[in-house]
């Protein structure tokens, strides 16, 4: 598989390059603010990086007829509604959390949260001191997806990158599920599943979920 | 809801007792080797004693045409046939493991095991000193669950009750589940569950996951 | 070692004697509400019962001349004096937490929250959903210990006896220290480890902490 | 203060400039096998390279008189003796983990272990999959200051920088204090604070307990 990078030079960027870079996957065409690289057509294109870029990539995916891979945050409507015309002629595949455990842990949350509706349940997340926002943004799918009124317990210490728990108990024991960030490689190996996945599917719009669903990961 | 306990005296009896009073339901029918108390006819019947008393049981539950809740751990082939045959005439739920949590744990496991199956997996169980063997039935359980070769780490210290956590972990996230015992309170809710859901049954032979998957515990 | 025990029937009574007779003690003055058993003259007088028993316990161990370990909480400051002037005649263990653990978590803090100074802490306490202070006691000592103002974080969930977590963290690592009590065992352990001290000191008032450090427990 | 770096284009040395810059440190002086920039002359000499390296290391420390932060790993008689005569001129601190968590733990287990003789104890460690040794140095060091013997359960899954946990037990309670390494930034904060420790120091060979004892970390 070759592929694309939008924002190549960028924290994320450099951890995709590697991350695909591992499985024998190459960047044949890499892109940043100013620079431009292609040796080749790519397969897919990865775009984990601004919605300013998005004109730029969209223009790539049409040119090659690739698909997509974008994990890029803050779209708004404007960018949304044109990735869906993109994805009358390409595959795309876009979510906000490309982490396999995060989407695997709300899946089990929905599914035990009516097998346990007795039971008490509150949620701990713990992030680097930095972090502004309380609760966290996946904290909130979290209590969204328990859909009853929930306690959130945010710590803010040191430079964790992001622990989520969600803890069920009753009278007898306690059931616990967590997850823990290690790093954003989290997101690069989120991003080649999809890249891998995407590459045969016939145009239209995907999550990553659907990645999830069909493919072990 | 009235009830009859099989080993009313013990430990576990004397849990379940205390945890179906809480509920408001009142023990009518009390045996112990020896002793026999009875107020009136049972709506149900409790055995977590020990497979000897199975007999005794199995007369009570014919003469009151009762339906059956049975945790007994050890039940030889002779047993679980009779057990069959009882079952033609009354609804019988039987399982060696009443913890709703455990119960829970297993299902999620074998649901995300095909969904993460290119992660490590490993299990650490943490139980009181005296116990001797190593690793947990629990553990065992789990790993079969996960169908491949998974290493369990056996803690035996101090009077913990029972903690089993399976790990999954890739190179950028870590995702567990944990279960923790907090005392026998755990089984004795599970009966009481499986109790209330078998009153109306009709005759067959059912197991504690029939009753987690039709009823929110 | 032959003890008394006031409050022998209530919950934490019978703990006391069930753990000091599984080291071989033998109950051997056995007083509650009404009851009073007397065998023998007891070496050492256990009471964790209520502030209204002290002036039965006060002239017990004035009586057989034998030291008091005393864990009941809320004394006043009547009670509190009558202690001082018994410990003129014998020796007096007197504490409000009898959990070596928690006392050994408490020595732990303090010494390394001057070494850690500049990283960042908090504290998450769990217990069992009846429990209605927020923050816990031994969550407020914690936090006082900790000498800044630290924020802790309270789950009211299920039935758990009592964790406690102090979280410490930079930009590059974590320390956590956690206490888990399993029942009021622990208690009982702490009363029986400061009988045994006790009964060779010449009279005083002394505190749990006097036993966890001239004696391993 | 101005510092020195040898190595600094690797993982290691890369990471402590980064650090060092944001407290407001110039990296003065970069050595790498082959390159070597000097703008000015160093305060202080940093190397947490290679065995091969220390002969340039101290060229550079004798021909400053500069102290020298040294965390290199595997060093041979040979170079600890050279080590010896260089602190003869100039304040030296070397250890082989830099890691002030890890250091304060081992205190801690230390001071608690006597207090806890008649506990339970087990560790249990988890690393990244590629951690051939098991179990871990650290974890080897854990057990040789609890000076019992204890068993050391080893996790090697995902991607895991390194967490280390020590658990205590009796029948009725449970002390753990465990560890987690976010990053390689833990050593270089301890790189650090040792450069800031030292450079009023007069001539010797310290170690990093000697940084954390007299200064808050």
């Amino acid at each position: 598989m070759k592929f694309g990078i939008m924002g190549f030079s960028g924290k994320m960027g450099k951890e995709i390059v590697e991350t695909f870079q591992e499985s024998g996957y190459m960047p044949v065409l890499k892109v940043d603010s100013g620079h431009e690289v292609i040796d080749d057509e790519p397969d897919v294109m990865i775009d984990f990086s601004k919605p300013e870029a998005l004109d730029k990539t969209i223009k790539i995916c049409e040119k090659y007829s690739c698909p997509l891979v974008i994990g890029t945050t803050n779209l708004g409507e404007k960018e949304t509604e044109r990735l869906k015309i993109l994805s009358k002629d390409v595959a795309v595949v876009q979510s906000y959390n490309f982490s396999m455990g995060i989407n695997v842990m709300l899946e089990m949350i929905k599914d035990i949260s009516s097998s346990l509706s007795e039971w008490d349940v509150e949620i701990i997340e713990m992030h680097h001191a930095m972090k502004k926002d309380k609760p966290s943004g996946t904290a909130i799918m979290m209590k969204n997806v328990l859909s009853k009124d929930v306690q959130v317990h945010s710590l803010r210490i040191g430079g964790l990158p992001g622990d989520h728990k969600v803890i069920f108990a009753n009278s007898g024991e306690v059931l616990e599920i967590s997850h823990r960030a290690i790093s954003r490689k989290a997101f690069a190996i989120g991003a080649m599943k999809s890249a891998e996945w995407v590459i045969d599917k016939k145009a239209g719009l995907y999550t990553f979920k659907d990645v999830i669903k069909s493919k072990g990961v």
